[in-house]
């Protein structure tokens, strides 16, 4: 029995499906870049930060973490070819809202020790929660730049997107 | 200097921006849900999926790793309310295409040992590849099932989406 989640999976699929004109394009993204935004639900990056299907890999993630995403960025750029990352975070994102004792907290009382167990096996039990948010893509920028895994010559930069008016701006 | 990727963010942002209505969304996913799919280039989750702005968190990683998302999905349901994951790969992609060796010795080859370094310190070197699609999507969906960070009655469900034909099909 479908979950009405899986249902409308299903039937909106059945309606892009039937009007797909996109079956060739190549696996390598045709303009050699790559988005981390964040997983939040008000963001739609294809409309929003310009991006046509086959052009861009998007990363997403709790709160456009870039450490989240290196794995993600090596891959992209070593065996797929991208020479660019765009890093947008975004205004009223929950990575804002709390710090990572309250959420291990949270996590004790909901799931247990059995899941604070977990989440330390998971993920080193590390939810990255930030509370500066232009800082915090400023100091992303300046992580990756620095980072050794990234090849020297990627362009790097960082934006912020407003979900109260659907614009993006440059910070880094 | 903007790149010409800069440029269009900016550019298609602007159009965007101007036709934007949804400023008062709410920042727990209407629909409760969490959706997770690959960043493959080739992917419009919110178009080939049927999810509406505000409706669902959307994560994604290279290969939609269950493993990497799990961060994401303790986030989006302690912190969130979401109690459902729909999880998504697709044929063509990228992560079947070759193993963990061969990953780790393209970035020694480009990068040399400081990239390897790097790589380890950062996400332990594990690219995450595998070979068999819907029995990855299995497995995945049985790992979350036992995994003690997710809720007990949180519904999941895998899926396969084929990049050739922008087709959704149930695989668990």
């Amino acid at each position: 029995m479908a979950t009405p989640n899986q249902q409308n999976l299903v039937d909106s699929n059945k309606v892009y499906a039937s009007n797909f004109t996109k079956g060739d394009l190549a696996l390598p993204p045709a303009k050699q870049y790559a988005v981390v935004t964040c997983m939040d639900a008000r963001i739609d990056p294809a409309a929003a930060f310009g991006i046509d299907l086959g052009d861009a890999h998007v990363i997403r993630n709790a709160g456009a973490s870039v450490q989240d995403a290196l794995r993600n960025l090596v891959i992209s750029q070593q065996l797929l070819g991208t020479k660019e990352i765009i890093l947008i975070k975004h205004t009223g994102c929950g990575m804002l809202a709390f710090e990572n004792q309250q959420a291990t907290e949270l996590v004790r009382k909901n799931l247990g020790e059995e899941g604070v167990k977990a989440i330390a096996e998971g993920f080193g039990g590390q939810f990255l929660p930030f509370s500066d948010l232009d800082e915090k893509v400023r100091e992303d920028v300046e992580w990756l730049e620095k980072n050794k895994a990234i090849a020297e010559g990627v362009k790097i930069s960082g934006w912020v997107y407003e979900v109260e008016t659907g614009k993006v701006r440059s910070v880094k």
